[in-house]
């Protein structure tokens, strides 16, 4: 063809293409909060009915949602780790995938909403099918001009095998959707689960080998295949993807309130003469818990941004356990500014508000716990995945541990005192956020002065 | 300080806090086209009227807004320019600049509302401040400790002087606003006036120095001033930073109608039992009109991000120029989900359908038309900012430049057919809509063709 015979010339770096999909993917997986931010909670409710009632098939979707779109995100690292370079036709051929991954919370919201009609399974598996279709000919296509994949594939002469088990994974979802397609025809239940098999099976056949392998004392296979689509924890992920996906989430997440805050919360001028006689900043007032929550949000998913910018420095490389738990991470995250939207909808000192902030505390925690855990994953192998000055003995060890464990430990506390003074649970809750700064620019002289402390308090136990 | 003593080990690479901050930027530069979207336009009304009377405050916010936001954005690029690495401190101090940054959109809105109230001018002046102070201490921090400087000013024997410079420049805009503060106060509409000063001033003062250059043939300032802050038009850009930031935009407008979409238009279940039967396909048809919107708006940014993309694949170094010419490009791409959810909100050959078609043609028109001017601003400082491949006579030069036209050339067009034969507007739109990605994906053969045809119609007149 004409853009083989010129080679190399329309060859170009995937790296701002990566960078765009991991944009729209951040973007797509996180929206689907506003759904749940919008649902409006009366004041009579009580805010454990109302959110039983109302709000659990909708965070139910905003977590499969969140799910899915990060799953398929996944198979888009895979499968631009084997593609390296693109030209206009891969590039036009990602777009076409990009619009189908950001129909998709869509027809899960439909299925979310119908879970007895066959519609949403039917789109849903079409989108997925269609998608998978889409990444096949790109595999065809990106094996037919050598030059644009991994230089590892590049060199290797099993080209053939790596091209045939690359196809067998991907057409593998598809193949799985239309039987679904079939069964949501005949035994609807069937289809879901289905379904729910085709998210999970690499991990599932995967964990079944392994214990396969520990019963039978087998062997696993050639070392040459694993280095791409393996379903091992261990499979390494493109760190820059990482970020840049993670940096996506929390920018949206961050900016998700100022957006309510801009199309609701501007006066009518009208009504500002009317009922506040024409004063605005009398008018305004009404909105200041507003403010205090976007402020309050944005500071903490700035805050948690920084620990994780912090530690993804000292990470030399990233496995797929590690992307895991980010995901997890950032789940939290995104769950934020609904729960802090919460936090100023209920009069003060009710029973809700102090739930609202329960609640709160109980997402910063979990979002902060995760980015902890990912620092306990990089530290089991820490020769391959930890910069030295961050390894066990490194002298930012304690320092890099203090900084991950503020949020948890703040969120923590902040749960327990507003459980015991629950009179003044909205104070301890500010005091909280604006200690957390503090701390942090605080944090290297803290930690310093926690280690002397503790060296001397050892120190002598450990002389005699 | 400690922190000093420490020296390099806690300075960091400031690619991802930039990363970070470009998308903050981004997004909160593009979602104040949200309240535009959302302003809803009743059925009995004419468009124009509406137009005029509902959305030119806003349209006009938006576009101030973006304007604001991207000049906040330039200041933010100035100064990472020179301050190359950054530690923890300056990691917070950017965020909460950022805070700020991202409530300036806010407050502009109050001032559009309440145009005869000084609240508005009085907290856009003080964000404004604060920022302004923010980036002084950023720059004091920085010069306090060299190594985190730009490598040119850290061997520079003129530190002192390159400091003077910087602080000057910067502390200028908060000392305009504490004016405009007192002027609010006088003389209202001074203020205003004072406002639009501070944005333009360094523009202002480079055209007049360059002025009286040219009356007087003085010589300008000495070269070494000039790489930071200088304020020409071919100052350097980051070309990694107005990627990311066109990135984010892309990004964010691209999703724009399906986070609309996955909010609204998931129909209620009780609905659809009582008016369709329980057909949920029924109970969807209504919403056709809006997916079609969400594809066509998600496939023209696809395409216009494909075409940006192209285009700064081949350029080498991006001036402060190109960067406003992307900015006006921006600009006309965030209108686009409106255009598009205006052309299905109309009946069918209404007037007021044929003349949003041709309001999505205009701004689609300018939207490329922009990136086809960044293209010639390229051009006439060739050897610097592109790659032989694209410059004139290089093999790709046609071709980049049949990319660059096939959005103008068929907006126009579109544009004139609908003008005619305003009975098809909506066919001949759609068509055109499924034209283009076919039309991109020829292209390389169509450029061939056509360059083939030239030669021989003009070879004949050219042999004797």
């Amino acid at each position: 063809s004409s853009s083989e015979r010129e080679g190399h010339s329309s060859t170009q770096s995937s790296h701002r293409l990566l960078a765009y999909s991991d944009a729209l993917i951040s973007i797509i997986a996180t929206v689907m909060i506003l759904p749940v931010a919008h649902t409006k909670i009366k004041d009579d409710e009580e805010l454990k009915e109302s959110l039983q009632q109302l709000l659990t098939t909708k965070i139910a979707v905003y977590l499969m949602t969140f799910l899915i779109v990060t799953v398929a995100w996944a198979a888009h690292i895979r499968l631009f780790q084997v593609i390296e370079r693109i030209d206009d036709c891969l590039a036009l051929l990602n777009l076409a995938c990009m619009m189908l991954i950001t129909f998709l919370p869509y027809t899960f919201s439909l299925m979310a909403t119908f879970p007895e009609n066959t519609l949403g399974v039917l789109l849903f598996c079409t989108c997925v099918i269609v998608i998978g279709l889409i990444q096949a000919i790109i595999v065809v296509y990106g094996f037919s001009r050598p030059f644009l994949l991994n230089d590892q594939i590049q060199i290797s002469e099993n080209q053939g095998f790596y091209k045939r088990h690359i196809l067998k994974v991907i057409l593998r979802v598809p193949l799985f959707c239309l039987v679904a397609i079939v069964f949501s025809f005949i035994f609807f239940p069937l289809s879901y689960v289905l379904l729910a098999v085709v998210i999970f099976f690499p991990y599932i056949s995967q964990s079944l080998k392994w214990c396969r392998g520990k019963a039978i004392g087998q062997q696993d296979e050639t070392p040459d295949s694993m280095l791409f689509y393996s379903y091992r924890p261990n499979e390494p992920l493109s760190k820059e993807r990482v970020e840049a996906f993670s940096d996506g989430v929390y920018a949206i997440v961050a900016t998700l309130l100022i957006l309510d805050i801009c199309e609701d919360n501007v006066p009518d001028p009208g009504e500002v003469q009317r009922r506040f006689g024409g004063s605005l900043i009398e008018a305004l007032q009404g909105f200041g818990p507003e403010f205090l929550a976007y402020f309050g949000s944005f500071a903490t998913v700035g805050l948690l941004w920084f620990v994780h910018h912090s530690l993804f420095l000292h990470v030399t490389r990233t496995s797929r356990l590690m992307g895991l738990l980010n995901t997890f991470s950032l789940a939290f995250v995104g769950g934020l500014p609904l729960a802090y939207e919460l936090t100023h909808e209920f009069p003060p000192n009710s029973r809700n508000e102090l739930e609202a902030i329960q609640i709160s505390c109980v997402i910063i925690f979990f979002a902060g716990v995760f980015q902890l855990a990912i620092w306990v994953a990089a530290l089991f192998d820490e020769r391959e995945t930890l910069h030295p000055y961050v390894r066990y003995g490194g002298r930012d060890h304690a320092f890099m541990l203090a900084k991950l464990a503020v949020y948890p430990c703040v969120a923590l506390a902040t749960f327990f005192v507003t459980c015991a003074l629950s009179r003044f649970s909205a104070a301890v809750f500010h005091l909280a956020q604006i200690g957390v700064p503090v701390a942090f620019l605080l944090l290297r002289l803290l930690v310093r002065l926690g280690l002397a402390l503790l060296r001397r308090l050892l120190g002598p136990a450990a002389a005699p």
